[in-house]
């Protein structure tokens, strides 16, 4: 039996480079690269009424399709991969929904916990990297067309997200990385992070 | 304003005759008759999901998806019914998932019961009615063919979605029906419980 994969997961808000750097550190580790939501064909459906912004739909609904998303990736695609012993790397994972329905939208955090447990078991990450950078910085990078429902959202929305990825890294001593730095110095940082990952 | 509708619910195994007496409950007290999963757009969807056979799906998935449906049922269709004032009959709500994935597939309890508090927050039924039928009826009305998931799992699963249904029942005062007595029989039973409701 191999030993269990390394599993490496991404977070930040959305034009903080996580997805690229997600994307780089698993090519260079020859890893699994995966993402949250809609990387299953269950996901990929979920995902389309999430990020529908011409749906109303309650935060607490929002959050149970992302979880349903969540533990169906879980089971079938990040789980089987670590079992074989396979080195995983996502962007985005439980984190963002604590992120994003419970700091951003106001949703209930205890319970959002322990749905989150449903959702994932037992399945924790290796190490999680948060790349955080200021609003003004989102600003900059936003595209002003073509948003979906999380990205045309309010600028205090984005705040409450940002503030609630910093406490969860506080709580869970994660990886924080300065997002606003120039894409090949984030990329080093991080790279000398990883380095020390049991690949 | 309107004073807040009665929210009548019919819970029980698929045919313990639930559905044509919720149906005729809601017909006779001119209430609105809403059914879990699948009675809003995005609901259909999910149903068709979590009732495929065909798709490996783990119980918490599973679970989790059928929150969503009901999470979206309860702030799209009961909650605004019940705020007008309408009555209000559904064929299942919260204590299938309880019954079905926490005592028949072994999904935890306690995490179920968070995850189901986000799904409907506040909103509760003002009676539950339970139509209980032994296995053996179920053998006898149960057709052979067109089974879907939860159909067509096994004997032992059964009891343990019924026994589940008796002890919620007795934790939380619902009013049990022998399913296995006649259709008249039956809505005789139903009738004079629910005239002392408040129409």
């Amino acid at each position: 039996m191999s030993p269990r994969g390394v599993f490496l997961v991404f977070e930040g808000i959305d034009v903080s480079g996580k997805s690229t750097q997600a994307r780089r550190v698993a090519l260079s580790n020859d890893a699994l690269f995966t993402f949250e939501p809609g990387d299953t064909p269950l996901g990929a459906e979920l995902r389309h009424w999430v990020l529908d912004a011409a749906t109303p739909m309650n935060p607490a609904t929002e959050a149970l399709l992302m979880l349903s998303d969540r533990s169906h990736h879980v089971r079938t695609v990040i789980e089987p991969a670590l079992d074989e012993g396979r080195n995983v790397v996502s962007d985005r994972y439980y984190a963002s929904t604590l992120a994003y329905q419970g700091y951003g939208r106001g949703v209930d955090l205890a319970l959002l916990r322990a749905a989150s447990e449903l959702a994932i078991g037992s399945c924790l990450p290796t190490l999680t990297i948060l790349l955080d950078i200021p609003l003004e910085v989102v600003n900059e990078r936003r595209a002003h067309d073509a948003q979906d429902r999380f990205e045309s959202a309010d600028l205090a929305f984005h705040q409450r997200v940002r503030d609630g990825y910093l406490e969860l890294a506080q709580e869970n001593a994660w990886f924080v990385v300065d997002g606003s730095l120039a894409e090949s110095e984030v990329a080093g940082v991080i790279d000398e992070r990883v380095a020390d990952l049991p690949w």
